[in-house]
């Protein structure tokens, strides 16, 4: 793993982005070891100053020199950035934690979701990657339920916010909504459609099955996380007009029955879950409440009449938390340990 | 079915709503004999007036007198109101089309999507039930699909808008975004929850299995107009900041193999089906830009490889046309035919 040190020197490139921002909080919240910060970004947001532990920090910019001493390097970029610069921090002798779809589904490169599949950090080779945001939130939430029942497959269409974008698609919904609110044309700069007071049925490039990138992710690196490649999964992912927090509409079939009041149970003792769920008294997890949580949000537990093993559900978590920075910091929290 | 006759008296109750307003509009879009129109309301929109043809009319108090001639008269009020006033109308010889939940599942009431199941109308008593918007969206879209290779289980998950609530349901999305962009407190009034910026797994109240009323009804509703019990139906319905439109999110499984270019080629000669899919192309419907359409719009055509014979869609239609009024004209339109 690393080398024990009472402190360690941490990198976070995209250091200015939403996840960026996100990852200075969550490193000072959690206390992780931190001897040294070395903020990266590109050439724009080259001498931004962030705040961590109450002093300003100067943002440099992001090359191949960077990692020098660096142990570990948390990346929010791009793929295309990811592949350019993560060799460099690997060489350097940093372990990278990357937020990208890059190495994702390497074989050689783990992709850990803490609560799901710990072990595999031990394998890495350097990289280790970060799940796409939509799927760690599923993820945290089903494994309990497949360790218990065996799920045969998943049918889930996602509510995502554009925080997930990072803060252009943040300004984007903010700004399209204000100019419709003032009867203004919208300009449309960083979704392929308008955002604001719209859904749109695509997230990431077509295919040429006619999915996208974002659902085969979620196809691909569930069955990785989960370990299993026999979990059948049929993905529709879509882009809805909230700033912070992924829902999903989640319908699962195990092998064994469950009852709702069974998944309750399970799911009231896994790690990081909350299950949030009394909906005649209006209790069910939403984006607004769940963002700036740790945990993973689950409600609307019922059973599915269509099949003889079926169960719908409702989960939330915040996609800039549990779905990026905090994810990577738990898996830094198990590589220091 | 009604007398023959040139022309009709027709009454709208309801009239100065949402859906009550695009009803005078599309009796006058597809010059639907109209002889005398009686526009109809509680007591607080009680002299309002509406255009109909260039001509303002006053809008009268609903009651049980309001019905004296009425040919034909078509109901958007609360399913309260029409259990209260519907048997007035049909007393006074009226047939009531009834775009509440009222009678939709009343065995002696045929629920009817006209390119659905036109033969039933010959079948009613007085009154005809208008299905669930979100419910004739899908049934329009499924049906083709339903005979061409028998769908033996369909998972959807709506995205439905806020004119689903009719015009408060409008102003107060509105209201909300407007208070959150000026840092005021949001007011909750119509919804259970906040709904600007935020997505309401919460449509109509809940019932002791877990359910919400309108995911009951689009499970129930879907078999009788189908007219096939054997369907499985699992439904998710949820509201998001939108203003029209209804999207869904549907997957089927279907006992005959169907490729996605089948459904496409039986989708494109379906009656008021229009297949807008050419995904790389960013061709997919919207919400945006299928307010004000009659017809319904498909789009996402993908083989689902999580099972042998499976089908995702992405379905949108005008909640307030084809979901509502549009729906109920046609009906009549096949009562006078």
């Amino acid at each position: 793993m690393l080398d024990k040190k009472n402190a360690y020197v941490v990198a976070v490139a995209g250091a200015t982005g939403a996840a960026g921002r996100e990852m200075v909080e969550i490193l000072e919240e959690r206390n992780f070891p931190v001897a040294e910060l070395v903020l990266l970004a590109s050439e724009r947001s080259e001498g931004e100053r962030l705040e961590f532990k109450g002093k300003n920090r100067t943002v440099k910019r992001l090359s191949r020199e960077s990692f020098k001493g660096v142990d570990i390097a948390f990346f929010f970029v791009d793929a295309a950035r990811s592949l350019e610069f993560a060799p460099a921090g690997v060489q350097s002798g940093a372990v990278v934690i990357d937020n990208s779809s890059a190495f994702c589904m390497d074989p050689k490169v783990p992709l850990v979701v803490p609560e799901v599949n710990p072990h595999a950090i031990a394998g890495h080779s350097g990289i280790i990657a970060n799940p796409d945001c939509s799927t760690i939130g599923m993820a945290v939430a089903l494994k309990p339920i497949h360790d218990a029942a065996r799920i045969k497959r998943i049918v889930v269409t996602t509510f995502q916010s554009v925080s997930g974008t990072g803060k252009k698609g943040m300004d984007e919904l903010a700004q399209q909504t204000v100019a419709l609110l003032n009867f203004k044309d919208v300009a449309i700069n960083v979704y392929p459609q308008q955002i604001a007071f719209n859904c749109l049925p695509h997230i990431g490039d077509f295919l040429d099955n006619g999915y996208t990138m974002e659902e085969m992710n979620m196809v691909n690196e569930t069955k990785k996380i989960m370990e299993d490649d026999s979990i059948r999964v049929a993905v529709t992912t879509v882009r809805v007009p909230v700033f912070r927090c992924h829902s999903e509409s989640v319908n699962i079939e195990t092998d064994k029955k469950m009852s709702s009041n069974d998944v309750r149970a399970i799911l009231s003792t896994a790690p990081s879950v909350i299950v949030y769920d009394d909906p005649k008294k209006n209790i069910y997890p939403l984006a607004i409440d769940v963002a700036g949580k740790d945990e993973v949000y689950v409600g609307r537990i019922r059973e599915d009449e269509s099949i003889a093993n079926g169960i719908n559900l409702w989960i939330v978590s915040d996609n800039l938390r549990k779905g990026s920075a905090l994810n990577a910091v738990q898996i830094a929290e198990h590589l220091v340990r």
